[in-house]
């Protein structure tokens, strides 16, 4: 069986374990890696791989797996698109997704070439079990609950504020979709904490929100990758009130994320051209093999 | 906006749940009630729709919603398919799916028409589950743990054990897929408890798992429509170990089932011609509406 040609656009953490999935994937092979710095300075998980600067230095790519900052998105999209070569991404701007799906669609059909767009875990496999518990409960409200685990919006939000050497904003759930951020910085020489905590907390990405900010000798010390979803419905099916749902996750946040992408660049090949969420796309377009088996082994 | 036009095929207890389901949705109409008895002895909340033995006395049906027991679905279905006729249905038997599903689609691709089998919550919103987490975490166990809740095969088994008057076999999660039996009976007179006792603990049904059985002066006094499930995944996303999911849900069984039939009779009308499981259609497609306005909300 032909194998699928991948390649990794973008080399942070998420490239990191997109990397590992691919190489964990049957059905895919590792077209290459594009980084700004190309082969320099190349860690060595990378050596058997080419490294370049540019996706048009790489052979015969079916789809690129975009893992740029999210606001570099649909710049590089187009951009791919347009060479006949499907994207995935995890664009994480809730409110941006329809837009963007909105231009790449015309960009992909315009080539011939397939998007999938936002697909990480949320947005992404939890849109999935929203849209599923909306269509089996149809009246009723959703409760997404995030962590405990680091955001990385509001962590960068902290470190721009003056005074903070490092910073690190962890997002705690408090129930019915509320969150509490416990924000954790080292302090530059010469401030004080006390204004550089009142600054964080009347920073818009916390200002509405219940904020406590602790100085710490080492941010460093306190990272960890883990992340944790809690999504509940309470809804009506039909007339009958009160069908109770729940879906819970504690995973490593960018593997989980890298697999998603690897799942969707194995769905882009399946699908006409065109731009997708992953609600537009039937759950087994994400799995390798043989479909009639994984019917009979999952229905 | 055309309105979906539904029939329901069975007027048992999942045929009422979907009168229901259709009746709280915005997008159809509910075009007769296919029963064996007709318009005979027809329970009050019929009264205002045609009630018929023969689909064929039914307007311009889109979709035939089957509330027949599953060992009929095979056999409805290819009839009323063959009609021009959009089928669903709950087909519970989890090994006969693959078979059922080929000769469906070669039934409805020979007639142009759509039908969705095995599409209530297990096989169904579960399968969906079940596949999710199987894409993205692909190395790993799932177990799928059901109730407290009443199993109808278990309990139509125990029924049929000579001396048994009435009955009523409770599915108790033990974890990991495993499930004890709580089996209750009301005994016809002039049978010994012990005796029957031991007849429902050898039947096949009952002879591999942890059974149970109790005498009940009622069953009736014990029955109650609500179910759970418990599903749950541990595995490998890329080379990350220990990703951990749970799926929990608790709720009316047949409402579910009903609201879910009602979900997938929508989406046949978004699909090619062909026999469909839930797993191969897009979650979106079980939505009623506009669906950017969806994927602004849900994703």
């Amino acid at each position: 069986m032909k194998k699928i040609r991948a390649a990794i656009v973008g080399y942070g953490n998420i490239g990191h374990y997109t990397l590992q999935a691919l190489e964990a994937a049957p059905d895919f092979e590792i077209a290459g890696v594009v980084r700004r710095a190309g082969a320099e300075n190349c860690p060595p998980e990378l050596a058997d791989y080419p490294v370049v600067k540019n996706i048009k230095e790489l052979e015969s790519v079916d789809v690129a797996i975009l893992c740029t900052p999210t606001r570099k998105v649909e710049e590089y999209a187009k951009e791919i698109l347009a060479m006949g070569i499907h994207t995935v991404d995890s664009f994480d701007i809730h409110t941006g997704v329809a837009d963007l799906r909105r231009t790449l669609d015309a960009e992909a059909k315009a080539h011939g070439t397939v998007s999938v767009i936002s697909a990480g875990w949320d947005p992404g496999s939890d849109s999935v079990v929203r849209a599923l518990l909306e269509a089996i409960a149809p009246k009723g409200i959703t409760y997404t609950n995030f962590g405990p685990g680091m955001s990385m919006g509001h962590t960068v939000a902290v470190k721009a504020v003056e005074g903070v050497k490092a910073a690190l904003s962890m997002t705690i759930p408090t129930g019915t979709g509320i969150h509490r951020r416990m924000v954790y910085i080292e302090l530059k020489d010469g401030y004080e904490f006390e204004k550089v905590a009142a600054a964080v907390k009347s920073d818009p990405y916390f200002v509405n929100d219940e904020t406590h900010v602790q100085q710490v000798s080492s941010v460093d010390a306190l990272l960890d990758m883990g992340h944790g979803v809690n999504l509940t419905r309470k809804g009506v099916s039909g007339k009958t009130q009160n069908q109770l749902f729940e879906f819970n996750m504690r995973i490593n946040n960018p593997a989980l994320t890298a697999q998603v992408l690897v799942c969707v660049a194995r769905a882009s090949m399946r699908q006409q051209p065109g731009c997708y969420t992953m609600i537009e796309i039937p759950v087994i377009d994400l799995l390798p093999g043989d479909r009639e088996e994984w019917i009979s082994h999952l229905v």
